[in-house]
């Protein structure tokens, strides 16, 4: 056995037992028998932190997460990927950024999850630009006074601990020659934001089981019944969906690894199921709304704004899906354009909204709600936006 | 500062000292007042070693560069980029390929300088089907013994080395689960090259300026004249034409480091002066022959197979080059499918030869040589197979 394969048992194995030690509080449906889930999709932290827009985009996304938070007080929130522009970021590390991100439910007391996209692990993009005679440019940041203002809140990562900064000034310069910023691998990420969170944190995430790697966030979370309180009442599944440091897929591994836990966790398929992940697989390509102007029934949405940039190919997890009446919906983000729910088979396809700043599009910005009620069990979902209003209510049953 | 730049500081300071013990000897035009350089071009070794193709095709590329040293036994050689094809190996450290490629003129004892191509730092792509059902192959590695017979020559970094091997057994497994392999970043290869080469040794290479970076492959060898023992009779200048872990480019930056390098060795051009790097300029599809079929004077060549595949931008390089009239000429790689020179301006662009037998095509292999004379001055260059035979002879002046 090689050196690296040593560090990387030995890695996985201080996981394994920081893991095993981790006993957060259960998830629970609330007293009035509903459980309330915002999806903050595409963030997109971290871009162009070189010039005055980048930081600027990054204050706007942490607005739009207040204002759903506020508005809405789920009791979890879903980070469904590209909480970072990885690709964008010309700093070795960029656990910060994802830090930042997940600051605002940690701040309430909110528990979370999280799941990967493509962009959040991606080696840094020179941009050709830094090759012609303007060169690299210094980079600016805010100071911690103008990040305190900008939102009327205070950040537990300011920028300026982000990247280096000279002591009292708003712009700073980093030196970026001789770095090649290679990105930050998914299980570093989630290493960190199990580590920084703690033995008895919030955060629900998980690095998955090895043998889905270069895959890491899947993994299940149970919703404990009100009324029996050992008894599950929702199972909500997270997945993988690749991308950044490989291709963008769900695996064959993966769809044994949810057949063997649906079916050991879930025999009977008593229990309802909900799936999260990042990039939308190829049925949603099949289901999507004909018209770029109108959304019809039995659809329901208010942007329908540009083509499903699908999963590379489709392994068998929808099959696996479909056929699983228990099954109910999965959410994916990944296309910045598209908020509509549509039927697929027995289940709903839905794209949660833009939510971050950062990322390609001038749409409003918003966040999906999903409320579970437990019984009769139902789930409804709207989208909230930025302005605090509401649209696109549906019912996926 | 933060930790990382100190990091990168100390490295630099280290690698600056390291650098400064070396004293290589100087290179110096022979008795018959010749200098006869070698170019392998694009070897691209470490393809899929995972099946017995990828090991077959290293073994292959051997045989090439050991029949030209044989045949035409240069003073030096230039490894013109793309030794290695990073993003095909499933291992955190691309180094020993790299040194594979290069042990063939150290155990020869004929000193060589390297540059990077585009293929030599990058990560990790993961083949899509390793998603499949069929899931992650097992690695099939070439034994020692196997190893030693093809090309009847023993090698001193067999692939039993590189990769993970049962003991006796010509079959292996490599687990790569878990990793996410990044790319050798060129200061790594470059360092490692070096160290591995010790204080007086072969190497002519260099990390080249801090400032350059990410670009390092750029410094500048004289080779001295057999008469005159202290003069420089010709100038050889390596450039990082980028590509990989950022664009495919020669900066502003790298301009006007040619610019004061020349100036300062060559300030009234009376030395002669040469250019190697890897991918060709947007001059060369200025220059390339019409014809598919046929090149014609004054170009002169045998492969035309392909459209040129320049750099992403001209940032003033190749101004800089044509203002000199002790530029005779430039040569590149990069095109598997492109053998010729041609003049432009005052100079000759010139491909090399594909000489390994990875990477896209299935031209025959071979190297173009290049022999200069000390005085009168005179650049004479040819392309030698694999099967020994010579052809597209031609005086570059």
């Amino acid at each position: 056995m090689r050196w690296w394969l040593y560090r990387l048992a030995a890695a996985a194995a201080f996981l394994a037992a920081a893991l095993a030690l981790r006993s957060p509080a259960p998830l629970r449906f609330a007293s009035g028998g509903r459980f309330k889930v915002a999806l903050f999709a595409d963030l997109h932290y971290g871009e162009n932190a070189w010039t005055d827009w980048g930081p600027a985009q990054d204050a706007a996304s942490d607005h739009v997460m207040a204002t759903v938070l506020d508005a809405d007080k789920p009791d979890f929130v879903v980070y469904l990927g590209d909480l970072v522009t990885a690709n964008n970021v010309p700093i070795p590390n960029a656990t910060l950024y994802w830090d930042r991100a997940i600051s605002h439910s940690r701040r309430r007391g909110v528990p979370w999850s999280t799941v990967f996209g493509n962009h959040d692990d991606m080696p840094f993009e020179w941009p050709p630009e830094w090759f012609s005679p303007a060169g690299i440019p210094p980079v600016h940041c805010l100071s911690a006074a103008a990040m305190q203002t900008s939102g009327n809140r205070t950040f537990q990562i300011p920028l300026n601990s982000v990247l280096d900064q000279s002591a009292g000034s708003s712009v700073c310069a980093v030196n970026v020659s001789g770095c090649s910023f290679r990105g930050t691998p998914r299980i570093e990420l989630m290493k960190t934001e199990l580590n920084r969170d703690g033995a008895d944190g919030l955060s629900r995430s998980s690095v998955g089981p090895q043998e889905l790697w270069p895959g890491v966030s899947n993994y299940v979370l149970q919703v404990l019944s009100h009324e029996k309180q050992q008894d599950p009442a929702l199972l909500m599944y997270f997945l993988d969906s690749g991308g950044g440091s490989y291709p963008e897929v769900i695996s064959s591994a993966q769809v044994r690894w949810f057949g063997n836990q649906s079916q050991s966790l879930n025999p009977d398929g008593r229990i309802p199921e909900l799936i999260f992940w990042h990039i939308p697989s190829t049925a949603y390509v099949k289901v999507a709304p004909k018209s770029k102007t109108e959304i019809c029934k039995p659809c329901v949405g208010s942007l329908n704004e540009e083509d499903v940039a699908p999963q590379e190919a489709e392994w068998g997890m929808m099959d696996a899906l479909a056929k699983r009446s228990s099954v109910k919906a999965i959410f994916v983000g990944h296309n910045h354009g598209l908020d509509w729910c549509c039927p697929y088979e027995k289940l709903w396809l839905c794209f949660a909204r833009h939510t971050g700043h950062g990322g390609y599009g001038d749409w409003p910005r918003g966040a999906r709600i999903v409320e579970i009620a437990e019984k009769p069990f139902s789930v409804h979902s709207w989208i909230r936006m930025e302005n605090g209003s509401t649209h696109s209510h549906i019912t996926l049953s």
